[in-house]
């Protein structure tokens, strides 16, 4: 197995930029992900792992499959270059941002589009939540924090790994899914309908917006229906994250 | 007004320990917020502010009604030791934690009971989320996170101020709901059914659990049904604080 001890290696400050910038990430069009989970993950994904690294004193998990996996072995003070944290796994892989293929998404029914959401955390979560609902595409409009940013691959727990995560343009993303008659729904205040009145549905695309100022006016004024979870208490608006699970669950319901 | 310049000074020395130790703020029963939002939610709630803490060079909003407030202006260098990030905006209430009082309990008709939910994140959204959903109580039971930890109170968003947050025995609440004839619903993976299935209802109680372990065995023995929420793709489990808010509104269904 290759060894790197340096810290001045080319590939450890590769990787370190693929922690740290998002330009880096978007020129390379890969990133990197840490943790038995997230690595196991990576893995299972075929033709996704371009390097997995793994401390000098980790033992990998014996059901791992990686014959035909390019592994390197990296002394604890490489492995510490490429974490924020003092909490580290020692495991990491560097991979390849999936590339989703014109091809597939004529196929897709379900969608999730993210406009402006600006909290990794957030755009995370809501990556998971789409994945558990068994939405088959979340797209990412402009003014969304970086997918592949670790925070938002941290708090996604692998679903970067199991569906198509699409940077857009919500523009012509809102003409596919109007050309193939796929329903639209903006989330907003405005002429809003209680989200309970409309779904379950086979077919939807549903429209979330930046934590403070919402969904562009541009993308409702386009929506067939514009629906708002009704504020039973004192609060003044939900979550986002949490906001796009409701809506997902109430109207992905098989 | 009263003026403190000293970082020594036994007040802020005070406020700094409500910020960074949950033994400090257990012992006092007290705790501090940031920010003009959480600040003006603090002072619509009666009886909550001990002190109203001012940065010099911060002007209050002309619609704060402030007249029966104690308030402390502070220099640049005292405000900066009350937080532990660099963006501040320099206005702080040091608040009592609410108390809820005994008589009101009889009213209360929908709860959510927390088991040991570690995230200080996941506990604020949550409040928020309950908050929202017309929830009566939220019962926090041992091993969460605690509720007044400054992480928490900033994801909260000011719910801290609007229903009641009862730190408490579960098992003593379960009780409680169970001989008002109350509904409890567990979440957990064995011997459960689709969440789809339950609800919606005028009177629940639902208890959600750990981010890893889920909630307790002894709990969800006692639950008259116990729910989970299918997963359609391929992720193993949702966020709790996400499942709770898929929970809430689908029983809160007004």
């Amino acid at each position: 197995m290759k060894r790197i001890e340096s810290t001045q290696n080319a590939l450890v400050k590769h990787w370190k930029k693929l922690a740290t910038s998002k330009k880096d990430r978007d020129k390379s069009e890969e990133f990197l992900v840490e943790g038995f989970h997230l690595v196991e993950e990576a893995i299972k994904s075929e033709g996704t792992v371009i390097h997995l690294i793994v401390r000098e004193d980790v033992e990998l998990p014996t059901n791992w499959k990686t014959d035909n996996l390019q592994m390197i072995e990296v002394t604890k003070a490489v492995a510490k270059e490429l974490v924020e944290t003092e909490q580290s796994q020692g495991v990491f892989a560097h991979c390849r941002q999936p590339n989703y293929s014109e091809a597939t998404t004529d196929s897709w029914k379900k969608y999730l589009f993210i406009d402006a959401v600006q909290d990794p955390g957030n755009i995370g979560t809501m990556i998971r939540t789409a994945d558990a609902a068994g939405i088959d595409a979340v797209i990412l409009g402009k003014g969304c924090a970086d997918p592949y940013n670790p925070k938002t691959v941290r708090s996604a727990q692998g679903s970067h790994f199991h569906l198509p995560i699409v940077k857009g343009e919500l523009g012509d993303w809102i003409e596919i899914v109007k050309s193939a008659n796929i329903k639209l729904i903006g989330t907003g205040l405005q002429n809003a309908v209680d989200h309970y009145s409309v779904g379950p549905l086979d077919e939807f695309a549903i429209i979330v917006g930046n934590e403070g100022s919402g969904v562009s006016a541009d993308y409702l004024s386009k929506s067939d229906e514009i629906v708002k979870i009704p504020i039973y208490g004192k609060a003044e608006s939900l979550n986002v994250a949490i906001a796009t699970g409701i809506l997902l669950y109430a109207y992905g319901k098989k």
